[in-house]
Protein backbone atom coordinates (compact mmCIF):
# COMPACT_ATOMS: atom_id res chain seq x y z
CA UNK A 1 0.00 0.00 0.00
CA UNK A 2 1.10 3.12 -1.04
CA UNK A 3 -0.24 4.85 2.24
CA UNK A 4 1.35 2.25 4.42
CA UNK A 5 4.62 2.92 2.40
CA UNK A 6 4.37 6.76 2.67
CA UNK A 7 3.82 5.99 6.67
CA UNK A 8 6.93 4.41 7.44
CA UNK A 9 9.04 7.38 5.97
CA UNK A 10 7.89 9.80 8.33
CA UNK A 11 9.79 10.19 11.89
CA UNK A 12 9.41 8.70 15.28
CA UNK A 13 8.82 12.15 17.81
CA UNK A 14 11.05 11.72 20.28
CA UNK A 15 10.32 13.92 23.76
CA UNK A 16 11.59 15.09 26.55
CA UNK A 17 11.30 18.07 29.46
CA UNK A 18 14.90 19.00 27.69
CA UNK A 19 18.10 17.65 27.12
CA UNK A 20 18.42 14.35 28.58
CA UNK A 21 16.37 12.69 26.45
CA UNK A 22 19.06 12.36 23.80
CA UNK A 23 20.70 9.78 25.79
CA UNK A 24 17.33 8.00 23.85
CA UNK A 25 18.25 9.65 20.50
CA UNK A 26 21.81 8.26 20.49
CA UNK A 27 20.23 4.64 21.31
CA UNK A 28 17.68 4.60 18.88
CA UNK A 29 20.49 6.02 16.21
CA UNK A 30 22.12 2.74 16.80
CA UNK A 31 20.03 0.40 16.25
CA UNK A 32 17.43 1.72 13.91
CA UNK A 33 20.13 3.89 11.70
CA UNK A 34 17.78 4.23 8.93
CA UNK A 35 14.95 5.84 10.73
CA UNK A 36 14.12 9.61 10.96
CA UNK A 37 13.34 11.07 14.34
CA UNK A 38 12.87 14.82 15.35
CA UNK A 39 13.67 15.37 18.79
CA UNK A 40 11.73 18.04 21.08
CA UNK A 41 12.81 19.23 24.08
CA UNK A 42 10.51 21.09 26.52
CA UNK A 43 13.64 23.45 27.51
CA UNK A 44 11.35 26.77 28.14
CA UNK A 45 9.68 24.55 31.31
CA UNK A 46 12.56 22.18 32.16
CA UNK A 47 12.67 20.36 34.35
CA UNK A 48 9.34 18.33 35.19
CA UNK A 49 10.79 16.14 37.38
CA UNK A 50 10.11 18.86 40.78
CA UNK A 51 6.58 18.90 39.32
CA UNK A 52 3.60 17.91 40.35
CA UNK A 53 1.34 15.45 38.06
CA UNK A 54 -1.33 17.78 36.91
CA UNK A 55 1.16 19.88 35.57
CA UNK A 56 3.94 17.14 34.16
CA UNK A 57 0.90 15.83 32.15
CA UNK A 58 -0.40 18.78 30.71
CA UNK A 59 2.73 19.80 29.31
CA UNK A 60 3.47 16.13 27.86
CA UNK A 61 -0.11 16.09 26.13
CA UNK A 62 0.95 19.83 25.01
CA UNK A 63 4.48 18.02 23.87
CA UNK A 64 2.80 15.49 22.22
CA UNK A 65 0.18 17.43 20.44
CA UNK A 66 3.40 19.63 18.80
CA UNK A 67 4.80 16.14 17.50
CA UNK A 68 2.14 15.16 15.85
CA UNK A 69 2.23 18.22 14.07
CA UNK A 70 5.08 17.39 12.81
CA UNK A 71 3.30 14.40 11.31
CA UNK A 72 5.55 11.45 13.56
CA UNK A 73 4.45 8.22 12.83
CA UNK A 74 5.03 7.67 16.51
CA UNK A 75 5.82 9.14 19.82
CA UNK A 76 8.55 8.37 22.09
CA UNK A 77 7.91 9.35 25.66
CA UNK A 78 12.44 9.91 26.64
CA UNK A 79 11.30 11.44 30.25
CA UNK A 80 11.16 8.64 32.69
CA UNK A 81 9.04 11.78 34.63
CA UNK A 82 6.35 12.03 31.78
CA UNK A 83 6.41 7.87 31.21
CA UNK A 84 5.70 7.94 35.30
CA UNK A 85 3.28 10.62 35.34
CA UNK A 86 1.20 10.71 31.57
CA UNK A 87 1.30 7.56 29.85
CA UNK A 88 -1.89 6.35 30.27
CA UNK A 89 -3.90 9.60 29.35
CA UNK A 90 -1.19 9.99 26.30
CA UNK A 91 -1.65 6.43 25.38
CA UNK A 92 -6.04 7.77 25.65
CA UNK A 93 -5.73 10.42 23.53
CA UNK A 94 -3.00 10.25 20.75
CA UNK A 95 -4.06 8.57 17.54
CA UNK A 96 -0.26 7.09 17.08
CA UNK A 97 1.78 4.58 19.03
CA UNK A 98 3.21 5.91 22.32
CA UNK A 99 6.35 3.99 23.99
CA UNK A 100 7.62 5.47 27.54
CA UNK A 101 11.04 4.28 29.20
CA UNK A 102 9.03 2.94 32.15
CA UNK A 103 8.31 -0.81 31.38
CA UNK A 104 11.24 -1.42 29.27
CA UNK A 105 13.27 -0.66 32.13
CA UNK A 106 11.33 -2.10 34.34
CA UNK A 107 11.58 -5.69 31.74
CA UNK A 108 15.50 -5.43 31.88
CA UNK A 109 15.59 -4.77 35.63
CA UNK A 110 13.53 -7.90 36.21
CA UNK A 111 15.38 -9.76 33.71
CA UNK A 112 18.99 -8.95 35.42
CA UNK A 113 18.61 -9.21 39.05
CA UNK A 114 19.31 -12.75 40.61
CA UNK A 115 18.36 -11.45 44.35
CA UNK A 116 15.61 -10.06 43.36
CA UNK A 117 15.92 -6.96 44.64
CA UNK A 118 16.35 -3.99 42.40
CA UNK A 119 16.97 -0.32 42.98
CA UNK A 120 15.61 2.58 41.53
CA UNK A 121 16.79 6.02 41.41
CA UNK A 122 15.03 9.24 39.44
CA UNK A 123 14.28 12.37 39.71
CA UNK A 124 11.48 12.94 43.00
CA UNK A 125 8.55 13.20 40.63
CA UNK A 126 8.67 9.82 38.84
CA UNK A 127 10.21 8.31 42.55
CA UNK A 128 6.99 9.58 44.46
CA UNK A 129 4.52 8.43 41.47
CA UNK A 130 5.72 4.85 42.20
CA UNK A 131 6.00 3.71 38.38
CA UNK A 132 8.69 1.66 38.30
CA UNK A 133 7.23 -0.34 41.76
CA UNK A 134 3.85 -0.83 39.48
CA UNK A 135 5.73 -1.85 36.25
CA UNK A 136 8.41 -4.08 38.21
CA UNK A 137 5.75 -6.24 40.34
CA UNK A 138 3.11 -6.37 37.40
CA UNK A 139 5.95 -8.46 35.97
CA UNK A 140 7.04 -10.04 39.16
CA UNK A 141 5.30 -9.95 42.77
CA UNK A 142 7.77 -11.09 44.13
CA UNK A 143 10.52 -8.75 43.25
CA UNK A 144 11.87 -6.25 46.22
CA UNK A 145 12.41 -2.67 45.60
CA UNK A 146 14.62 0.17 46.86
CA UNK A 147 13.81 3.75 45.35
CA UNK A 148 15.56 6.86 46.05
CA UNK A 149 15.23 10.55 44.42
CA UNK A 150 18.51 12.20 43.54
CA UNK A 151 17.36 15.13 42.18
CA UNK A 152 21.60 16.78 42.03
CA UNK A 153 22.08 14.68 39.39
CA UNK A 154 20.20 16.17 36.73
CA UNK A 155 21.75 19.67 37.37
CA UNK A 156 25.50 17.92 38.34
CA UNK A 157 25.12 16.23 34.49
CA UNK A 158 24.08 19.76 32.73
CA UNK A 159 26.65 21.66 35.17
CA UNK A 160 29.32 19.19 32.97
CA UNK A 161 30.70 17.78 36.01
CA UNK A 162 30.38 14.27 35.24
CA UNK A 163 33.26 13.18 36.88
CA UNK A 164 35.27 14.79 40.04
CA UNK A 165 35.46 14.38 43.55
CA UNK A 166 32.04 16.49 44.40
CA UNK A 167 30.54 13.91 42.14
CA UNK A 168 31.64 11.09 43.24
CA UNK A 169 30.39 12.14 46.92
CA UNK A 170 27.15 13.28 45.66
CA UNK A 171 27.33 9.75 43.93
CA UNK A 172 28.09 8.12 46.93
CA UNK A 173 25.54 10.21 49.12
CA UNK A 174 22.58 8.86 47.21
CA UNK A 175 23.53 5.85 46.21
CA UNK A 176 25.22 4.09 49.53
CA UNK A 177 21.98 3.43 51.20
CA UNK A 178 20.71 1.23 47.82
CA UNK A 179 24.07 -0.83 48.42
CA UNK A 180 23.23 -0.94 52.09
CA UNK A 181 19.60 -2.43 51.55
CA UNK A 182 21.28 -5.02 48.92
CA UNK A 183 19.89 -4.37 45.19
CA UNK A 184 22.26 -6.10 43.02
CA UNK A 185 19.86 -4.31 40.07
CA UNK A 186 19.96 -0.84 39.96
CA UNK A 187 17.61 1.24 37.20
CA UNK A 188 18.82 4.40 35.93
CA UNK A 189 15.35 6.00 35.53
CA UNK A 190 15.80 9.38 34.49
CA UNK A 191 16.85 9.92 30.65
CA UNK A 192 19.86 12.29 32.16
CA UNK A 193 21.37 9.40 33.85
CA UNK A 194 23.39 7.69 31.54
CA UNK A 195 25.06 10.54 31.13
CA UNK A 196 26.87 9.58 34.88
CA UNK A 197 27.13 5.81 34.08
CA UNK A 198 31.03 6.16 34.39
CA UNK A 199 30.66 7.61 37.83
CA UNK A 200 27.97 5.23 39.43
CA UNK A 201 29.74 2.25 37.79
CA UNK A 202 33.09 3.43 39.63
CA UNK A 203 31.35 3.31 43.00
CA UNK A 204 29.09 0.00 42.44
CA UNK A 205 31.85 -1.81 41.18
CA UNK A 206 31.23 -5.41 39.60
CA UNK A 207 28.24 -6.30 41.98
CA UNK A 208 25.31 -4.14 40.87
CA UNK A 209 24.01 -4.01 37.46
CA UNK A 210 22.99 -0.97 35.97
CA UNK A 211 19.98 -0.71 33.61
CA UNK A 212 20.14 2.17 31.39
CA UNK A 213 16.30 2.61 30.30
CA UNK A 214 17.47 4.79 27.04
CA UNK A 215 18.72 1.31 25.58
CA UNK A 216 15.69 -0.98 26.33
CA UNK A 217 13.28 2.09 25.41
CA UNK A 218 14.97 2.08 21.98
CA UNK A 219 14.73 -1.96 21.47
CA UNK A 220 11.06 -1.53 22.62
CA UNK A 221 10.70 1.26 19.51
CA UNK A 222 12.01 -1.28 17.21
CA UNK A 223 9.60 -4.04 18.71
CA UNK A 224 6.94 -1.82 18.09
CA UNK A 225 7.39 -0.41 14.48
CA UNK A 226 8.15 -4.04 13.77
CA UNK A 227 4.64 -5.28 14.87
CA UNK A 228 2.75 -1.95 13.45
CA UNK A 229 4.82 -2.46 10.13
CA UNK A 230 6.22 0.87 10.45
CA UNK A 231 9.86 0.50 9.59
CA UNK A 232 11.82 3.00 7.57
CA UNK A 233 12.78 1.28 4.56
CA UNK A 234 16.40 -0.28 4.87
CA UNK A 235 17.48 2.07 1.89
CA UNK A 236 16.42 5.13 3.85
CA UNK A 237 19.06 7.46 5.11
CA UNK A 238 17.42 8.48 8.61
CA UNK A 239 17.58 12.12 9.50
CA UNK A 240 17.67 13.89 13.20
CA UNK A 241 16.46 17.03 13.99
CA UNK A 242 16.69 18.99 16.95
CA UNK A 243 13.80 21.44 17.79
CA UNK A 244 13.27 23.05 21.47
CA UNK A 245 11.08 25.52 23.35
CA UNK A 246 14.00 27.55 24.39
CA UNK A 247 16.98 28.67 22.85
CA UNK A 248 19.86 25.81 23.62
CA UNK A 249 21.97 26.66 26.54
CA UNK A 250 26.27 25.16 26.67
CA UNK A 251 24.46 22.00 28.25
CA UNK A 252 23.09 20.75 24.69
CA UNK A 253 27.12 20.78 23.75
CA UNK A 254 28.07 18.79 26.61
CA UNK A 255 25.15 16.29 25.62
CA UNK A 256 26.37 15.84 22.13
CA UNK A 257 29.76 15.39 22.53
CA UNK A 258 29.39 13.02 25.39
CA UNK A 259 26.63 11.11 23.29
CA UNK A 260 28.73 11.86 19.81
CA UNK A 261 25.35 12.59 18.25
CA UNK A 262 25.57 15.81 14.82
CA UNK A 263 22.66 17.56 14.81
CA UNK A 264 22.61 20.26 11.62
CA UNK A 265 20.76 23.24 13.45
CA UNK A 266 18.51 23.73 16.20
CA UNK A 267 14.91 24.80 15.53
CA UNK A 268 12.46 26.51 17.96
CA UNK A 269 9.62 25.87 18.70
CA UNK A 270 6.42 27.62 20.88
CA UNK A 271 4.42 25.84 23.24
CA UNK A 272 1.00 25.34 22.52
CA UNK A 273 -1.22 25.67 25.06
CA UNK A 274 -4.11 23.08 25.06
CA UNK A 275 -7.91 25.25 26.25
CA UNK A 276 -9.11 22.97 29.48
CA UNK B 1 -7.79 61.30 50.63
CA UNK B 2 -9.94 58.07 50.90
CA UNK B 3 -8.79 56.75 47.92
CA UNK B 4 -4.86 57.38 48.74
CA UNK B 5 -6.39 55.44 52.04
CA UNK B 6 -7.47 52.24 50.63
CA UNK B 7 -4.82 52.00 47.77
CA UNK B 8 -2.13 51.69 50.95
CA UNK B 9 -3.68 48.62 52.62
CA UNK B 10 -3.29 47.26 49.41
CA UNK B 11 -0.64 44.49 49.69
CA UNK B 12 2.87 44.49 47.81
CA UNK B 13 2.81 42.16 45.36
CA UNK B 14 6.04 39.87 45.60
CA UNK B 15 7.02 37.30 42.84
CA UNK B 16 9.94 34.90 42.42
CA UNK B 17 10.79 31.98 39.72
CA UNK B 18 9.78 29.85 42.67
CA UNK B 19 10.24 29.67 46.47
CA UNK B 20 13.70 31.33 46.79
CA UNK B 21 11.97 35.15 47.05
CA UNK B 22 10.85 34.16 50.51
CA UNK B 23 13.98 35.58 51.38
CA UNK B 24 13.04 39.11 50.04
CA UNK B 25 9.39 38.68 52.10
CA UNK B 26 11.32 37.50 55.05
CA UNK B 27 13.59 41.13 54.77
CA UNK B 28 10.28 42.55 54.27
CA UNK B 29 8.00 41.20 57.39
CA UNK B 30 10.89 42.31 59.55
CA UNK B 31 11.52 45.69 57.93
CA UNK B 32 7.70 46.51 57.06
CA UNK B 33 5.18 44.40 59.60
CA UNK B 34 2.25 46.43 59.06
CA UNK B 35 2.06 45.71 55.25
CA UNK B 36 0.02 43.06 54.09
CA UNK B 37 2.41 40.93 50.76
CA UNK B 38 0.73 38.75 48.44
CA UNK B 39 3.62 36.29 47.02
CA UNK B 40 3.30 34.39 44.35
CA UNK B 41 6.10 31.83 42.96
CA UNK B 42 5.96 30.57 39.68
CA UNK B 43 6.64 26.57 40.45
CA UNK B 44 5.12 25.38 37.47
CA UNK B 45 7.61 26.78 35.57
CA UNK B 46 10.52 27.19 37.85
CA UNK B 47 14.13 28.00 37.97
CA UNK B 48 14.21 30.60 35.09
CA UNK B 49 18.13 31.08 35.90
CA UNK B 50 18.85 28.42 32.79
CA UNK B 51 16.17 30.08 30.25
CA UNK B 52 16.83 32.62 27.23
CA UNK B 53 16.06 35.97 27.88
CA UNK B 54 12.58 36.40 25.49
CA UNK B 55 11.26 33.20 27.53
CA UNK B 56 12.38 35.00 31.48
CA UNK B 57 10.80 38.32 30.29
CA UNK B 58 7.69 36.23 28.69
CA UNK B 59 6.92 34.57 31.93
CA UNK B 60 7.55 37.67 34.23
CA UNK B 61 5.19 39.51 32.66
CA UNK B 62 2.71 37.07 33.09
CA UNK B 63 3.09 36.46 36.94
CA UNK B 64 2.85 40.44 37.14
CA UNK B 65 -0.33 40.67 35.63
CA UNK B 66 -1.43 37.69 38.02
CA UNK B 67 -0.40 40.58 40.65
CA UNK B 68 -1.94 43.24 39.37
CA UNK B 69 -5.39 40.85 39.35
CA UNK B 70 -4.87 40.43 43.12
CA UNK B 71 -4.85 44.28 43.24
CA UNK B 72 -1.43 45.02 44.25
CA UNK B 73 -0.14 48.71 45.08
CA UNK B 74 3.74 47.63 43.95
CA UNK B 75 5.47 45.12 42.88
CA UNK B 76 8.83 43.59 43.87
CA UNK B 77 10.35 41.36 41.47
CA UNK B 78 12.32 38.74 44.14
CA UNK B 79 13.87 37.30 41.92
CA UNK B 80 17.42 38.24 40.22
CA UNK B 81 16.85 36.46 36.67
CA UNK B 82 13.52 38.50 36.27
CA UNK B 83 15.32 41.53 37.40
CA UNK B 84 18.13 41.13 35.07
CA UNK B 85 16.09 40.33 32.32
CA UNK B 86 12.91 41.62 32.45
CA UNK B 87 12.81 44.96 34.98
CA UNK B 88 12.65 47.76 31.53
CA UNK B 89 9.75 46.13 30.07
CA UNK B 90 7.99 45.45 33.50
CA UNK B 91 8.29 49.18 34.55
CA UNK B 92 7.45 50.35 30.72
CA UNK B 93 4.17 48.14 30.91
CA UNK B 94 3.04 48.24 34.39
CA UNK B 95 0.76 50.54 36.26
CA UNK B 96 2.07 50.22 39.66
CA UNK B 97 5.74 50.91 41.01
CA UNK B 98 8.66 48.36 40.70
CA UNK B 99 11.33 47.43 42.60
CA UNK B 100 13.83 45.35 41.32
CA UNK B 101 16.49 43.11 43.73
CA UNK B 102 19.57 44.65 41.49
CA UNK B 103 19.99 48.18 41.63
CA UNK B 104 19.48 47.77 45.53
CA UNK B 105 22.29 45.35 45.70
CA UNK B 106 24.50 47.07 43.75
CA UNK B 107 24.20 49.88 45.33
CA UNK B 108 25.10 48.10 48.70
CA UNK B 109 27.93 46.84 47.11
CA UNK B 110 29.40 50.39 46.08
CA UNK B 111 28.77 50.89 49.29
CA UNK B 112 30.46 47.85 51.27
CA UNK B 113 33.80 47.57 49.14
CA UNK B 114 37.27 49.05 50.28
CA UNK B 115 39.21 47.40 47.17
CA UNK B 116 36.96 48.36 44.76
CA UNK B 117 36.87 44.61 43.55
CA UNK B 118 33.23 43.35 44.23
CA UNK B 119 32.23 39.39 43.06
CA UNK B 120 28.69 39.05 41.76
CA UNK B 121 27.26 35.17 41.71
CA UNK B 122 23.86 34.28 40.40
CA UNK B 123 22.13 31.83 38.36
CA UNK B 124 23.58 31.50 34.52
CA UNK B 125 21.18 33.83 33.05
CA UNK B 126 21.35 36.74 35.63
CA UNK B 127 25.39 36.31 34.84
CA UNK B 128 25.58 36.00 31.25
CA UNK B 129 23.02 39.25 31.07
CA UNK B 130 25.60 41.20 32.41
CA UNK B 131 22.89 43.45 34.59
CA UNK B 132 24.84 43.51 38.03
CA UNK B 133 27.83 44.61 35.83
CA UNK B 134 26.02 47.70 34.52
CA UNK B 135 24.31 48.41 37.36
CA UNK B 136 27.93 48.52 39.57
CA UNK B 137 29.68 50.47 36.98
CA UNK B 138 26.75 52.74 36.46
CA UNK B 139 27.07 53.70 40.44
CA UNK B 140 30.99 53.88 40.57
CA UNK B 141 32.80 53.66 36.73
CA UNK B 142 36.19 52.42 38.51
CA UNK B 143 34.59 49.57 40.21
CA UNK B 144 36.39 45.91 39.37
CA UNK B 145 34.21 43.10 38.62
CA UNK B 146 34.05 39.23 38.91
CA UNK B 147 30.94 37.73 38.08
CA UNK B 148 30.37 33.84 38.10
CA UNK B 149 27.12 31.98 37.56
CA UNK B 150 26.87 28.94 40.49
CA UNK B 151 24.22 26.95 38.67
CA UNK B 152 23.91 24.15 41.31
CA UNK B 153 23.49 26.61 44.12
CA UNK B 154 19.58 26.62 43.83
CA UNK B 155 19.25 22.45 43.42
CA UNK B 156 21.90 22.12 46.29
CA UNK B 157 19.47 24.50 48.53
CA UNK B 158 16.15 22.78 47.44
CA UNK B 159 17.85 20.04 48.26
CA UNK B 160 18.46 20.76 52.25
CA UNK B 161 21.62 20.77 51.84
CA UNK B 162 22.88 23.95 53.51
CA UNK B 163 25.86 22.49 55.58
CA UNK B 164 28.09 19.61 55.14
CA UNK B 165 31.08 18.67 53.11
CA UNK B 166 29.19 18.37 49.39
CA UNK B 167 28.34 21.67 50.49
CA UNK B 168 31.75 23.14 51.47
CA UNK B 169 33.29 21.45 48.73
CA UNK B 170 31.04 22.72 45.70
CA UNK B 171 30.92 26.45 47.30
CA UNK B 172 34.66 25.85 47.26
CA UNK B 173 34.73 24.78 43.30
CA UNK B 174 32.43 28.15 42.85
CA UNK B 175 34.23 31.21 44.52
CA UNK B 176 37.78 30.05 44.90
CA UNK B 177 38.77 31.85 41.87
CA UNK B 178 36.83 34.34 42.97
CA UNK B 179 38.87 34.73 45.85
CA UNK B 180 41.42 34.65 44.04
CA UNK B 181 40.85 37.38 41.61
CA UNK B 182 41.02 39.41 45.31
CA UNK B 183 37.13 40.79 45.77
CA UNK B 184 36.79 41.77 49.30
CA UNK B 185 33.07 42.01 48.71
CA UNK B 186 30.63 39.43 47.02
CA UNK B 187 26.76 39.90 46.08
CA UNK B 188 24.68 37.04 46.69
CA UNK B 189 22.74 37.71 43.16
CA UNK B 190 20.31 35.24 43.72
CA UNK B 191 17.29 35.24 46.33
CA UNK B 192 18.14 31.50 46.92
CA UNK B 193 21.50 32.20 48.55
CA UNK B 194 20.83 33.87 51.66
CA UNK B 195 19.77 29.93 52.33
CA UNK B 196 23.35 29.33 52.23
CA UNK B 197 25.19 32.10 53.80
CA UNK B 198 26.88 30.17 56.58
CA UNK B 199 28.22 27.72 54.25
CA UNK B 200 30.02 31.20 51.69
CA UNK B 201 30.66 32.89 55.19
CA UNK B 202 32.10 29.91 56.50
CA UNK B 203 34.77 29.33 52.78
CA UNK B 204 35.14 33.28 52.69
CA UNK B 205 36.13 33.93 56.44
CA UNK B 206 35.90 37.99 57.60
CA UNK B 207 37.67 39.38 54.46
CA UNK B 208 35.07 39.34 51.92
CA UNK B 209 31.64 41.04 53.25
CA UNK B 210 28.25 39.79 51.62
CA UNK B 211 26.11 41.43 50.08
CA UNK B 212 22.14 39.97 50.67
CA UNK B 213 20.41 41.48 47.52
CA UNK B 214 16.86 40.44 49.35
CA UNK B 215 17.99 42.69 52.61
CA UNK B 216 18.82 45.05 50.32
CA UNK B 217 15.88 45.05 48.03
CA UNK B 218 13.56 45.53 51.08
CA UNK B 219 14.72 49.11 51.55
CA UNK B 220 14.32 50.31 48.57
CA UNK B 221 10.83 49.39 49.24
CA UNK B 222 10.44 50.79 52.24
CA UNK B 223 12.03 54.27 50.36
CA UNK B 224 9.64 53.55 47.93
CA UNK B 225 6.51 53.45 49.71
CA UNK B 226 7.64 56.48 51.76
CA UNK B 227 8.01 58.38 48.69
CA UNK B 228 4.67 57.54 46.75
CA UNK B 229 2.61 57.92 50.31
CA UNK B 230 1.72 53.87 50.17
CA UNK B 231 2.81 53.23 53.34
CA UNK B 232 0.75 51.22 55.27
CA UNK B 233 -1.45 52.64 59.00
CA UNK B 234 1.26 52.17 61.38
CA UNK B 235 -2.22 50.13 62.98
CA UNK B 236 -2.51 47.73 60.21
CA UNK B 237 -1.27 44.20 61.09
CA UNK B 238 0.02 42.92 57.73
CA UNK B 239 -1.23 39.39 56.03
CA UNK B 240 1.04 37.34 54.46
CA UNK B 241 -0.54 34.97 51.89
CA UNK B 242 1.86 32.58 49.62
CA UNK B 243 0.27 31.42 45.89
CA UNK B 244 2.28 28.66 43.57
CA UNK B 245 1.62 28.09 39.85
CA UNK B 246 2.46 24.27 41.31
CA UNK B 247 1.08 22.81 44.46
CA UNK B 248 4.06 23.11 47.04
CA UNK B 249 6.94 20.25 47.69
CA UNK B 250 9.08 19.92 50.51
CA UNK B 251 11.22 22.57 49.68
CA UNK B 252 9.12 24.97 50.69
CA UNK B 253 8.80 23.37 54.32
CA UNK B 254 12.57 23.79 54.26
CA UNK B 255 12.65 27.32 52.95
CA UNK B 256 9.71 28.43 55.58
CA UNK B 257 11.72 26.83 58.67
CA UNK B 258 14.98 28.15 57.62
CA UNK B 259 13.94 31.70 57.18
CA UNK B 260 11.13 31.38 60.24
CA UNK B 261 8.04 32.45 57.92
CA UNK B 262 4.47 31.29 58.69
CA UNK B 263 1.96 31.31 56.57
CA UNK B 264 -1.57 30.03 56.01
CA UNK B 265 -2.67 27.61 53.34
CA UNK B 266 -0.91 28.04 50.27
CA UNK B 267 -2.87 29.00 47.53
CA UNK B 268 -2.79 28.03 43.80
CA UNK B 269 -2.64 30.03 40.76
CA UNK B 270 -3.10 28.76 37.03
CA UNK B 271 -0.51 31.06 34.69
CA UNK B 272 -2.56 33.66 32.48
CA UNK B 273 -1.08 33.08 29.28
CA UNK B 274 -0.72 36.49 27.45
CA UNK B 275 -1.33 36.55 23.81
CA UNK B 276 1.53 37.70 21.95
Amino acid sequence: MAAQSALREKPIGVFDSGIGGLTVVRALRELLPNESIFYLGDTARVPYGGKSAPTVERYSLEITAMLLAEDCKTVVVACNTASALALPQLEATTPVPITGVIRPGAQAAVGATRNGHIGVIGTRATIKSGAYERALLALDPAVRISARACPLFVPLIEEGWLQGEITDQIVRQYLAPLVADGVDTLVLGCTHYPLLREAIGQFLGDTVRLVDSAQNCATAVAHLLEKKDLRADPGSSGQLAVALTDPPDAFLDVALKALQLEIGEVQLREVIHLTR
